[in-house]
């Protein structure tokens, strides 16, 4: 049995940046009753680019900060860091830990018909083969088509998600696994749901596009009811954003990314 | 008068990434015989969308690394570190500091004949208002149209330096400060030389532009004078590359912005 304070106490969830706020969105869209405690790295961000030691190291810190906060499950929503560091995670620590990559995987291999997925995610995710190696452990007769995009969270965070540019970019991206027969698509990376008009354009309507923040807030939702560690409920009391660097630039975005208002966010030094 | 260890000792230069890299490739070519220490916080790249308090805590981490070193002078090879935390590195080092913004607003006032001078660099940078400042305060005349342009660094990174994506995103970046009748453009982030070419055509060749990378060897050169601490000669015998973050990415990029090959790079936690 569980008593009430464990069902109240918060879902923690870190990502790199601001990101992960669209996994968020997800959470406050299907599960209103649940309270959170959101810390993006904005110190450090991104992680896309950087080594798996350095993003383990991270995940480590960040990880640290939020049990220490009380919280119930922990999200780690950045698929740089699901990528390389869920394992470790899931050793130490006593809560349930999620990543966005297993999410997005699982919905990928259900619903391709042609047996063919395309994934597109940052370079070190996709360098990972994290979404690849969890597709074939699922179903080994999946192919698996991959490919870094880079320039996409950039053009997400200036604001051009869709026009000429981004659908130029999406196109030199994307014509290699468009060309390879897929029938689905991952955004394997939370910048991404922001571009999927774009993408979904570039790709053609007969690719369904996976976005892993709204399959990973399906996944939330079972592992709180299996633990029995739900809140139910229609708003939640507590909701609390941290970075490790505050800047102007990043609050504007995450608004965006959040699809509201950021109504408190304190900077940590961690 | 200064003893020969002196003279043989390094130049240290830092930068948040190996955007800096175009400065020692300028430093090498102008200065063949001085020896070099070359630190990239690539594990806290980019700088750029941060605040200052940060990335003066990281200016201060990088210089203490590199004098512990024994250079001879600190050149702070990245727009965004200079705007911030030059004052205070000069104020708390005994050695000389340059920074990248002074060399670069002082050609740009020099050679302007309309008295309008644009300015692009990262969002910080530009937020800053250092090279506005800068050159304000050596021509109080020169009016200075500044323009931020998060999208080039990654377009740099990804090697996307000509074709339509580059030129549409320059177009979009520039139109502005086109029509204001500028007569310089001051390239104010070590990794826009890369896109040099695609600037000039989409700005016009009536406007001039100033590489801060190439004004910034000249003054190390002058500096070096001034103090008595050249290193003549024609070449160097060390040529030493710290990265706080090494992956192959990086590796990859590194040698485009040098324009060589990256002989020893050490990855240091500092």
């Amino acid at each position: 049995m569980t008593d009430s304070k464990s069902n109240s106490s918060p879902i923690g969830i870190f990502d790199s940046g601001i990101g992960g706020l669209t996994v968020v969105r997800e959470i406050f869209r299907k599960l209103p009753g649940e309270n959170i405690i959101y810390l993006g790295d904005t110190a450090s961000v991104p992680y896309g680019t950087k080594s798996s030691e350095t993003v383990i190291k991270y995940s480590q810190i960040n990880s640290r900060f939020l049990v220490s906060k009380g919280i119930k499950l922990l999200v780690v929503a950045c698929n740089t860091a699901s990528a390389v560091s869920l394992t470790g995670l899931r050793w130490d620590l006593e809560i349930p830990v999620m990543g966005v990559i297993e999410p997005g995987a699982r919905k990928g291999v259900r619903i391709t018909k042609t047996g063919k997925v395309g994934v597109i995610g940052t370079p070190s995710t996709i360098k990972s083969g994290a979404y690849k190696k969890a597709m074939e452990n699922m179903a080994p007769e999946i192919k698996v088509y991959s490919k870094a995009c880079p320039l996409l969270v950039p053009l997400a965070e200036e604001g051009w998600t869709d026009g000429e540019i981004a659908q130029l970019t999406a196109r030199r991206y994307l014509e290699p696994l468009k060309e390879s027969g897929i029938d689905v698509l991952i955004l394997g990376c939370t910048h991404y749901p922001l571009l999927k008009s774009t993408i979904q354009k570039v790709i053609g309507e007969d690719v369904a596009l996976v976005d892993s923040a709204e399959e990973t807030a399906l996944e939330i939702e079972r592992t709180l009811k299996e633990n029995g560690i739900s809140n139910e409920g229609s708003y939640s009391t507590q909701r609390e954003f941290y970075l490790t660097d505050v800047s102007e630039t990043f609050i504007a975005i995450a608004e965006r990314f959040l699809g509201e208002k950021v109504e408190r966010v304190e900077q940590v030094d961690i």
